[in-house]
């Protein structure tokens, strides 16, 4: 049983990479216990990164941990795979990719293809990023089988009934990625994969710790305050919220996101924080409940 | 009323930009009578392309003509804005962008800022081109309006009541992008951008002129002949068999498309040929009919 | 080409079919110039009706007109043929059903024998009504063929695409039955059937002349007032609206629709019937200007 | 925690109630320790009822159990109002309600006052029964707080994350309808509603004595083989498959549905009990296994 948080990536005021800063989150993630990091996925807006920039992400990381899944996928394979040939000298737990996203109707033979050209050329155990929402294409049980040599699979559904096929009709690890599905995955998959770890680890730690001890009424009580931050985020806006939220939960800097996703204006961020502060004392309360020293 | 044709990217078999090829192809569907082209969108495999790439590509078609609306749309925008800034030297009829696309929830205030910074930088006509199934995201008449300023909207979308709500509630020129619209946008829209009109330019340009005259009985048989060989690409892998079909239809090589797109195999190559060759003869009499010289 | 409306049914204040109101309403459609009157369909409130209220509605409506198309569909298949064969004795352009609604996930083939027990029995030539988007199921042209013996199909439907592929897959007669799509489907199909018929006849009749007169363009504008109406019928409540736009716009009383349509409250109808009285210039307008006198 | 089953509904070879059957259906239920029986809702055909069969369906069961929850919903608000009155003379459990279905886009405004009225007449406690997939209609947390008055909340639905707001934004029992969920729901919701049970109940019994246990795994092990009989009934098709599947696992006979659902053919039938006598050793081991004597 596994959290794996989608790590944050920070941008500079330029719209630059920002290593420094990626790599202070990344230590504190690991230091709170998460069990690794997911890079380059969609809370690190992963599409939206270049070749260069998610090598440049791998290196940074990496010199925190190699609890690391790095995720590679793209449009266009030969730069997938070159980023594939990159991650040799890297001891990783291993590579993902979602499938090829955008065009609708994609036929699935071409998906097959994909991965497999993935799976061959692969050094690392290799983890399917199954997000059908975002990529118009859904990577079947079926599918999976057809690709042949798949690792595990992270299934961002909040179709419970669709992520349970996997642990049914497959081999696969699998792990769902909808941020409000935290504990149901820890107590029926192989885990969770969740952006709001990014601001709350020590929560999401304690989920797993609480599930693993049978307390499924404690637990449900954490998952209640954990639901509140994760509906702050998507009031004010995905992704461009977790910049703050970091911020403000765990007392250091993430920079910016990327335009198109747009930094949260000054009132927006006045809004949020107000807001984050108030509920605060709910997270405080569960840290020390719980014994974190923070 | 115009048919305007969003062009096919031929690649090499290294997975480059082929222009030479391109050039060729911008110059007969010119040549055929096409109002306009559009460079770089969801047939072009634009969201597959490098800015380099979309940049060459530009290049190499403003060679041919200066009937080009150029699609620079992504998820960087400081790579959209030097798109942009790099169009200034070419005098085409606008640049066009699909809304972000990949993010599920992406908040609309975000995609009218990201409209709003193209249209402001923009020394062109601005076109909008809304996809959503695409991109997951809809570009509604009322956000047209927060953008402000916009010339254009090409809708690919199969509710055509979804495309007459912009006629209605926009003063934009409107555009429906269904394959299968053609002649259902000609006459009650301001035209169809259709990939069809890679292989079956001369069909295309009959719908319009058909259209114009009212003679709605002729332009229907036309559109039951362009039917079949859209069915047909759909058969085969829309976008890759687009290549096959122009070679076929056309008489030239368009190279091929770059994988996760992959070139159909050589048993589906036989396959496509034969059943077009079978069809042909259809579009023959067509053109005979109708007075092409081919 | 031929303009269908789904007719009204009225209801007294304790819920009771009002016969007498329904037939004025029927003879007033047919004098305006409608080609057909869809009995007990969606307008018409016929998921709602029992079977007796089906026959009853079809005997006062029968005493106007014999230009019926005797809507009959329903969960209970003895039902159903029971209606058919009281069908026998009247004279009318044939029945319809719906397909069995409700049951997400129903097999095509229960459908299937569905409506082939209907078109065996049938005394009428045999409608489809196709509206996925009540029935949660779809009725594509490979199934009207496997059913056999069908003569027409109303595809209620905002994808265009999907009403134009019964033209090319199968010989039946088809109608588009979007309330925004009159004059595209009286251009491109072979009529339309639509709920604005009921408090707007003239305006489609006049339609429907200038479709076959050639005259787009003027046919445009009298779409965009019949848009306009539509709009508020939406605005205020589909259903409920009619009953209060009839009487607005025909000038007499179709009584009231039946819970849970709940009439629209005080408040309400003054507010449709303002905004109604407002627009109302724009419908006289087109009235005089093409003689119609009303 | 408990479990419900939405009891199959027997007809005659004649489509008539079967009563005799529906008795000893229920009784074999209630003495295999299911906590209610859900009369009237999908899997026992209630939109296929008429408001007379409703009542003997209620008058039947009532002679086995009072652990009812009595279906009574329908497209006439009089007639449902009725069958509310006619349950004063039962002590069950309560009532429950669908929302209207059908017609798409129908205002919530209207679906509230519908349940308003049956929160305000009801002599028991009101259950909402919300099946969008098959409704067209969400009935969402702040609807059910605008509606007042409501107990409890059926959502069908394999969207996990929607059933669990019903926990964090209301006060009602929350039961998931999926079959696919019902250890899921005994965990982290009140209960599961699950058409399974119907020829598993021991297995249904059995799975919340597991999870009242804390014994995931092997719960998960139970609900495997649950799932596997669930395949079946699908693949043969829903509703229709559970006439057969009674008969197989349970040893009584419970009829036929009623057409459009129509009996499985003789050649299905062959299939789906041979594929039911294959696994039944499966089900007879765990029987074995946890002491449940057949």
């Amino acid at each position: 049983m596994e959290v794996i948080v989608p790590i944050v990536t920070p941008f500079t005021r330029d719209n630059a990479l920002d290593k420094a800063k990626l790599k202070e989150h990344a230590e504190n993630l690991i230091e709170k216990g998460i069990d690794a990091i997911f890079l380059n996925g969609t809370t690190g807006m992963g599409p939206s990164l270049s070749a260069e920039e998610k090598k440049e992400a791998l290196k940074t990381v990496y010199d925190v941990t190699d609890k690391v899944i790095f995720q590679l996928g793209g449009l266009n394979l030969d730069d997938v795979l070159s980023l594939l040939s990159f991650s040799k000298d890297f001891s990783i737990l291993g590579v993902a990719s979602y499938s090829p996203y955008y065009y609708p109707g994609l036929p699935s033979k071409w998906v097959v293809k994909y991965f497999k050209a993935i799976v061959e050329k692969s050094p690392h155990p290799v983890y399917v990023y199954n997000y059908p929402q975002a990529t118009n294409f859904d990577v079947t049980p079926q599918l999976i089988e057809e690709i042949g040599g798949v690792t595990g699979i992270k299934d961002t559904n909040d179709d419970f009934v669709h992520s349970l096929r996997y642990k049914r009709f497959t081999n696969l690890k699998v792990y769902n990625g909808s941020d409000y599905l935290t504990l149901q995955s820890l107590t029926f998959l192989d885990g969770t994969v969740t952006a709001g770890g990014n601001y709350m680890p020590e929560l999401l730690v304690l989920q797993k710790r609480l599930v693993s001890q049978g307390k499924v009424a404690e637990a449900l009580q954490v998952q209640e305050t954990y639901y509140k931050f994760l509906d702050l985020a998507r009031k004010y806006g995905m992704m461009a919220s977790h910049y703050v939220l970091v911020k403000e939960l765990q007392g250091y800097d993430v920079g910016y996101p990327r335009p198109p996703i747009f930094p949260l204006t000054q009132e927006e961020v006045e809004g949020i924080t107000r807001e984050v502060r108030e509920l605060r004392k709910e997270y405080l309360y569960l840290l020390d409940k719980y014994g974190f020293t923070s």
